[in-house]
């Protein structure tokens, strides 16, 4: 692992949630570096996604939300039109929103151009917390949702993408009501789900098809 | 599946999240089935547990717990005594709340005495809402947490006892704090962890112990 080099700045920035209560140093160092890590992932609690709730009025944060796509994971996985391996997938989607512990949310329908670059300087500190060796094998796993370069991949943004929409179908409308954002726009950064399962992408087409009918978004083009 | 007889006062409790606002019905029904499942788990987020989040000063919820539980899963598997397949054990740890939808939090430190009664009726209400097949493969995942019948399951209710232990750690006391619970009651409440990891089970009993020493639980016996 790169380590970051830190002036006096970043430092006072880079302290942990365990620093305010440090863990007993008789436990193994290892362990307590892991402990650390899961004692510090508790902060995507409350990283606020733009998406409404369906069971109640407020907005869903992103532990909710890795946890309810895990299981769609397990739910949906017999919709993929790859064979794909269920518990893989299911670890891509515990992984794949970590980074904005540091980095925030970034909404799909944003402009922000510089997501990236602040994703990737979170994702070094972050996994930075862990052993090395797991520190390399939840980047990969980041690293590999983000490319979509597997069926596991695919199939866990297909998720990330069908899960909102279901959520937005329930508001009647939630996010599809941002400014600038048209039933096309929808269709276009809902696609990809179509590249981990027709059936899926169907269903969602009629959720946002239905949707725009009823006036929930705005109408296409 | 059994068919729970319904009176009409429990048919109007019976109504899903997706009645509010039904899925088109040009959706195929086994996966119209699945999706009105994956809205009602949304309950799942506003069922609150007693632990206080590290991260904020607020209670956790269901949800959150399940996501926090599946990547401690990933990253402490190396402990765990026998050998374990991961991606079975993340299931378990998605699924095991997913009856206190209907059933309600139990807290660790509680006499409930019908939890068990309780908790059979919201997993026949909630798991028959999906197809058959997955009806009954979801049951088997709840029952085998329950029963902590395989070292997965093992390895699950170890993660469910030693969240909160951080937790309650990081909040110097937590529901240690709780009317009638001593450091001795925590202790025999958390000794299943040792079933499954006797290393986990040494660094939990080292925060137990230490928290203790610092007048964060009440002393022993």
């Amino acid at each position: 692992m790169s380590v970051e080099i830190l002036n006096e700045d970043s430092l006072a920035e880079s302290s942990i949630l365990a620093d305010q209560n440090p863990l007993p140093s008789t436990i193994d160092a290892r362990l307590r570096a892991q402990l650390e890590f899961v004692v510090e992932v508790d902060r995507l609690k409350t990283i606020l996604r733009q998406s409404p709730l369906a069971a109640v009025d407020r907005r869903e944060n992103d532990a909710e939300h890795s946890w309810h796509l895990a299981l769609m994971v397990v739910l949906l996985a017999e919709h993929s039109d790859e064979p794909i391996d269920v518990g893989h997938t299911v670890k891509l989607v515990l992984v794949h929103d970590l980074v904005e512990i540091y980095a925030g949310d970034t909404p799909l329908y944003s402009d922000a151009t510089d997501q990236q670059e602040r994703e990737e300087a979170a994702a070094d500190r972050l996994f930075g917390l862990l052993p090395d060796d797991q520190a390399v094998a939840l980047r990969a796993l980041w690293d590999e949702f983000e490319a979509r370069s597997t069926p596991e991949a695919r199939f866990a943004k297909a998720m990330d993408r069908l899960q909102p929409l279901l959520l937005n179908w329930m508001a009647r409308g939630g996010t599809w009501k941002s400014p600038g954002v048209t039933a096309d726009v929808v269709r276009a950064r809902k696609a990809v789900i179509g590249e981990a399962s027709s059936s899926l992408w169907a269903a969602g087409q009629e959720l946002i098809d239905e949707g725009e009918r009823r006036g929930w978004s705005a109408p296409g083009r």
